[in-house]
């Protein structure tokens, strides 16, 4: 059988994901789970593409701010907004995840779904790394896509479960991943139903409807899915209670942990990371069951070659 | 071709429904949708199976109801409570399908989603309608089953979007309609995560998170699905906000209430039901290009001819 996952390194994580997709889709063996179980939950940043030195979707919400503030020249005077448009990193980075939604709940408020779906997709098609010059998209991590691929030809649904805001997420997630919006999983915000020239719109509100989190994870599974995964995958210490929460299921049950400690080719962080730290979750995953995934050890390569990461991020190591 | 809707009766709806699915999928044609973009969601009590006297979830309800008043007998002298363990119809009906929903969110505080789950299963395997004497999962309607079927083999994905209690309905939507939980939309309960013996449970609190009727229904639609769906199918004033929002989306869409004037094969009502009732949606059915099917007329059969109902209702029209 040919390598369906050419980047991962001939490594024990690797090996025990074979082995474990093998043994759920045997039919003839104890450990088989029927197609419709196997459900697998991802989380985003961090998880499926980079989160440094802030989530995609911050930059999102501080392009979006700053048309705000062009109405609304208030904002410009008023916390937390005057640190996002001054670009003051220690005020924002002290705000954490959901500050950030937040401010991005608000800049958002009164568009309709569809209207912000355009404007996302647009954003999404230009928009460039501050740093790496790459764009955004192309921040993927390239064995989390064969991951992914080889999850859903062994009859995997596959889930993405963010902290990130659903909306922007499922604009990139059919492209980038290959799960449709119905399958992503994320914070939100409140809506509106109302009808508008003939036409019925849902207008997004500055309330948040919930903050995908820490245990509101494993909830927002309930919710959404309405069953215990089999395999889930993050990489800070907000993953943890979803990752627990699929470890503890009856049966076969797999719950990786991704390790950032690639200096050279990505980044190193894990409780140092203010906005999203991993510490608890990296103290306890074999108490746990995790499987810790090294960046540096088990993958062969992050980025696509062809794409601009892989280069910027070599550039930044030598 | 074979006729895939044997039990849709040669007339207007049907004719609309096929109609629609041969341009949607028409590679060539102008209102060509592409697989991922054919969402189709469509109500369940009264819309997929049969909701009188009342939905199915009222006597569901009623028996947790039952043996939790063993526990706390106080409930046998309290409003709602005591009106649901007495039988007292009028007060039930008053309640609505929302009183409905509190009760049964009550009955089934504490209880783990995995708990609850099961108690469900073993229910709807043997629970039977006190007149017509059959399972109550044999109460689901013949044409739409074959519509589910058939729009999935056009490359649909199908989709429950109900007032119903969520988790009850995905107990019985995959082996009923081939619809898997993670596509069943409802009324829902906050949860709280702990631990339970080392294991992460999904604990059922009595607070409602989402009372999914209505204009919520286009909310959740938002929330779950994340884009617009092209067809939409529902039976009551409950719907006709589902039915707006899908009608109103830009490009092919489809949106169709059934009208429940069978006396004779099932029930005749409209206006008159008080749980859930049918009036506005039936008058501007027109004005707002809403595609009504009569059962009547448009329906050779109602339900399985080998299961009970049929002869049931027969019996009950002789």
């Amino acid at each position: 059988m040919s390598d369906q996952l050419p980047n991962w390194n001939d490594c024990a994580a690797k090996s025990a994901i074979l082995d474990f997709v093998a043994r759920v889709t045997n039919e003839n063996g104890p450990d088989f789970v029927p197609p419709t179980e196997r459900i697998a939950t991802f989380d985003n940043d961090g998880t499926l593409w980079c989160e440094q030195p802030l989530q995609v979707q911050f930059f999102f919400g501080r392009e979006r701010l700053r048309i705000a503030a062009e109405k609304d020249p208030t904002l410009k005077e008023r916390q937390p907004f005057k640190a996002f448009l001054e670009h003051d990193m220690e005020t924002i980075k002290s705000l954490g995840m959901e500050g950030f939604f937040e401010v991005a709940a608000f800049a958002h408020a009164g568009m309709t779904e569809d209207a912000f779906i355009e404007v996302a997709r647009q954003w999404l098609a230009t928009a460039r790394h501050p740093k790496l010059g790459c764009l955004f998209k192309e921040l993927t991590y390239l064995p989390q896509i064969e991951l992914l691929r080889f999850l859903r030809a062994n009859g995997f649904k596959t889930f993405i479960v963010s902290g990130g805001g659903i909306d922007l997420i499922r604009t990139l997630a059919e492209e980038a991943y290959g799960i449709p919006p119905e399958q992503v999983i994320g914070s939100s915000v409140r809506t509106r139903f109302e009808i508008r020239e003939g036409r019925s719109e849902l207008v997004k509100l500055a309330a948040i409807d919930t903050f995908d989190d820490r245990n509101v994870k494993p909830q927002n599974i309930g919710l959404h899915i309405g069953r215990r995964p089999i395999i889930a995958f993050g990489n800070s210490d907000g993953d943890l209670a979803m990752l627990r929460y699929v470890r503890t299921g009856r049966g076969p049950r797999m719950a990786l942990l991704l390790h950032h400690d690639d200096e050279a080719r990505e980044f190193a962080y894990d409780r140092n990371f203010q906005v999203s730290p991993l510490a608890d979750a990296l103290d306890k995953a074999d108490q746990y069951g995790l499987t810790v995934v090294s960046m540096k050890r088990d993958w062969r390569a992050i980025f696509e070659a062809s794409t601009r990461p892989a280069a910027a991020l070599a550039g930044k190591a030598g």
